[in-house]
């Protein structure tokens, strides 16, 4: 036992639907006991918390691709730790893991639902981000829904963020030229320069349908799109015939009261383009290639990322808010213990 | 040769630009000499001419998938007729072929532009229809990127046009339960009656995204759509996960002076749908296949269509506004010969 257990932890509960976008009162922070493990089951300290723009959809009112949260759940969220109880084959106390256990200092979890990641190979945070679902995300909708070829331009939104810095990343491994959407001039500059895009074009710019235009000289052949809303709009007329549109996510929608209408989806004929929503769950069977290549790629010091680590369990909703607002740089994490 | 050849000939030009709707003076009839065939040249005498949706693009300023027609060249549009006049190997005076000839009376081609058929296994009009680039749209969609299960529910918009009621045929006989969409009682009495589909929603209903639900019991596994705008955004909530969407036409976009703004994308996402673009011309190696079965279906007496006939190419210019209009029955087809 790496140190004495307490008898009671803190959890963050779920406690009133947004009407747009969260507020702190949507969130309670509760102590309650310590359970310990039962036959076949492990006890996790959590180390890092994961928050993603995911959540905010498993706290509508309507199931999405995966069921809404009912008031009172503990949130959910993915979190790497250590264990520091074991009554489970496979897992000793000391060994780090990843999983879904959710907005909590503890959880209890059996061995199917935990990876194990070696913290020698790469920081155990990169296992939250870059080299874990995040990563993955990114390979699954380039790799497998965009198949880029050799010289095709890949053009990426929230290209600052932590899936899309990664698929920039991946496409120049293949030999595309990537560009990159963010907000903001700061962001656009750290995709250029601690991300290697060829370029980056600021959304929030008068003009950012012109200057996207002249960033894509050639077009775009697959836009990796995690905003939805105006940017697609913006994006479709400069894609290429038989362009590949994986659609990783529309966080520019989560917090939207009414959800903007796409003008331009007669582009999607003429170009005869394919548009693809996809989910990673759905994808298991690409993981262990996927964290192969991420690893590689981590290996041969061509896979770079940027961590925004808030402190403390308490403080992870304002870290939700801050994420969903873009206030982040790269992978948002909560580090759980004060 | 079948018939003595005239000095002159009509011919339909593209006038005027419309703006929205064609008026008839979007088109000038014109009265120009006949020319005869140079070598490995055939002339041809068309009979019927198919007006169709993808027309009204080509009369857009900007290039779709096709570039757009200037002003001054005659109508595109597919014909079937005769060979009156031959030059050329491999089609002699008698022949029917099916081509691009335009809004003619007669045209001159090369062989490697007609496509050769058989008058005696299916009426002319045919062709240009259930048996031709219609039938084989229809094919294409929902054979190769609908790919369709025994089982599934496929839903079908414009179900009374030329390309829909195909499609419902042919998802029946894929062992597919088949949804319409059509304007009207009318209509969806004919795609319920003549083409056998299992159940059909008129659009035109005030509750129609209730009754569409209570048609969709199990939901839809293939949505094919051919008319884009606020019709697919009543679609998107009833896709099942990982339905497919190919796009065949925005038939209700075409004439709009703004653009619909699609609401409901998140439903991509959320379901995992691929909404794919399609045109025909890109895919000739289907073509055999689409042809070869459309042709067993009409064997087989399971392939039902209806026809709607103009008579005189003067006449050509109100039968594509009515067709445009949604106000033919089936194929709008003209008949040229007066």
């Amino acid at each position: 036992m790496p140190h004495a257990l307490p008898a009671t932890h803190r959890q963050i509960l779920y406690a009133a639907r947004p009407e747009g976008t969260p507020t702190p009162d949507c969130f309670r922070l509760v102590t309650v006991p310590l359970q310990a493990p039962a036959e076949g089951e492990v006890l996790v300290r959590n180390e890092l918390l994961s928050v993603d723009p995911y959540i905010r959809m498993r706290m509508e009112a309507k199931d999405s691709y995966a069921p809404v949260m009912a008031i009172g759940d503990v949130m959910v969220g993915r979190t790497v730790g250590q264990v520091v109880d074991s009554r489970a084959d496979g897992l000793a106390a000391g060994d780090w893991v990843v999983g879904r256990l959710g907005w909590q200092d503890y959880s209890l979890a059996k061995p199917a639902e935990l990876q194990k990641v070696d913290v020698a190979r790469a920081p155990a945070s990169a296992y939250l981000g870059a080299l874990g679902s995040t990563g993955i995300t990114a390979w699954v909708g380039l790799m497998h829904f965009g198949r880029p070829q050799p010289g095709e331009t890949v053009l990426v939104s929230a290209a600052s963020g932590a899936v899309g810095s990664v698929v920039g990343q991946l496409a120049k491994r293949q030999g595309c030229r990537a560009v990159g959407i963010a907000g903001g001039a700061a962001k656009c500059e750290l995709v250029r320069q601690a991300y290697g895009f060829d370029d980056c074009v600021d959304y929030k710019r008068p003009d950012f349908a012109e200057a996207l235009a002249r960033a894509l000289p050639s077009g775009a052949d697959i836009y990796f799109d995690n905003v939805g809303g105006p940017i697609l709009d913006a994006v479709l007329p400069l894609l290429n015939n038989f362009a590949r549109v994986p659609l990783c996510g529309l966080v520019s929608q989560y917090n939207a009261a009414e959800p903007y209408g796409v003008r331009n989806l007669r582009e999607i004929f003429n170009r005869r383009v394919t548009l693809r929503g996809f989910v990673l769950s759905d994808h298991k069977d690409l993981w262990p290639q996927a964290e192969a290549e991420l690893l590689q790629a981590h290996a041969q010091g061509q896979l770079h990322y940027r961590e925004t680590i808030a402190e403390g369990l308490e403080n992870a909703p304002q870290a939700f808010i801050d994420m969903l607002a873009g206030r982040n740089v790269g992978k948002q994490l909560v580090r759980l213990r004060a």
